[in-house]
């Protein structure tokens, strides 16, 4: 038998966040870190704690959410990650798990973020991948959605794209891509950043939609970037639409 | 207001079935064709029936499905269809209708089909398309499912290959083609004849993967099709993994 050993182990994570209350543990919900801490725990007889690089909203996806737990066990990385899969439900995936070291945190240790946002429309309603995208009714104007993503792009203070009244830390961040692609019928937002404010990324696409759609200006972002009120912006562009891509570490 | 008038149409239809009883309309019970049906006689205020060109199983989806129905309205052929997916679920659309010929008939006129089965053989479990593959616990010997394949292709009696043991009419089928690719741990069949009988693309499938798994040899198929007896042949795939791709006509 395997010795046993302590170690602190990173985590990617892969997720249909549909059927889920976000990342977040919460009591009597399901959530994607209480279904990990439940599976891990349960699996090694040591409750545990998942740290993950952020906390997705409810219904919002990722591909490679990236997370530690610090896990008590004899088994190999290999085989770990296979019986951690083998209890997580049909809609979790951890799709990489290596020992890190000791100091990796998932969350502090993140220098970067990459999110993508994705709308539909076309004369074709979607039926394969419907639950990860926002059909749109209207056709949004590429170029000036495009136009307006250069102003939103850079350091700024993003209070405006913040959902948190009450946020009390910084709310400026660099955001350093904003990139606007229309292929048959999709349209992706994909933002890399230093890290997003509560529904950032939902707040920064319903306003470039509303760009998009000629109810404001490319022009009249920097306004609003300076106004730092929340209610100035566009829509929260619905949860669905949205996938963490992945987490940068150095 | 534009003229009413009473036309034959060919719709082609994309449906996700995991929550369905299959093509054919049964009381009480969702169905493609019952939803197709009642969204149409609904719209056009006259009972309407739809014809597929085949009848896929509880479970099996399509990308392409034909059908065709004669339709009372004053609608052209692209208000139709948009009301048409207006009003039917967000897991089926119609990707497509016209006014064809009055003889035009989805499935006498049909003269070959496009099925694809998917399986998933690999280490990350796959999270967003999930409910269209089959996973499979064992990797299947590529080569030796290629070589099966071959002889399982051609103009054949395939009774061992049909799940409906009271079928009267022959069960002589060309199948010209069964392609088997391996991509990313997606292992695709792909198949194209000139009809199906009940079950035969998940008998084939399932017959193919124990060929794979070498439970049975390649050359052990010509005695399995001159045997034609069900009983002898591999197991049935599950319906996630199969789609209906396309339907040809002349």
């Amino acid at each position: 038998m395997s010795k046993i050993s302590k170690n602190n182990y990173k985590l990617t994570i892969s997720y249909d966040g549909s059927r889920y209350y976000g990342w977040e543990h919460q009591p009597d919900k399901d959530t994607i870190q209480g279904k990990l801490e439940s599976v891990i725990s349960k699996l090694t007889g040591t409750e545990t704690e998942v740290i993950g690089a952020g906390r997705t909203d409810a219904g919002v996806h990722a591909k490679g959410m990236v997370a530690n737990a610090v896990i008590t066990t004899d088994m190999s990385e290999q085989l770990l990650k296979e019986q951690i899969n083998r209890y997580l439900p049909d809609d979790i995936s951890v799709t990489d798990l290596k020992i890190a070291g000791e100091r990796f945190h998932a969350r502090y240790k993140a220098v970067g973020k990459t999110y993508r946002y994705t709308c539909y429309y076309g004369e074709n309603k979607p039926v394969f991948d419907r639950k990860y995208l926002y059909r749109l009714d209207l056709e949004p104007d590429l170029e000036k959605m495009i136009k307006a993503a250069e102003y939103l792009t850079g350091e700024h203070d993003y209070a405006s794209f913040c959902s948190n009244p009450k946020m009390k830390k910084s709310t400026v961040r660099i955001v350093d891509k904003i990139d606007i692609k229309k292929k048959s019928g999709y349209i992706t937002f994909t933002y890399h950043g230093t890290g997003f404010l509560q529904h950032m990324v939902r707040i920064l696409t319903g306003t470039l939609l509303e760009v998009g759609y000629g109810k404001r200006t490319p022009e009249s972002i920097p306004a609003l970037i300076d106004a730092k009120d929340r209610k100035l912006a566009g829509f929260t562009a619905p949860a669905q639409g949205l996938c963490l891509i992945s987490v940068d570490y150095n």
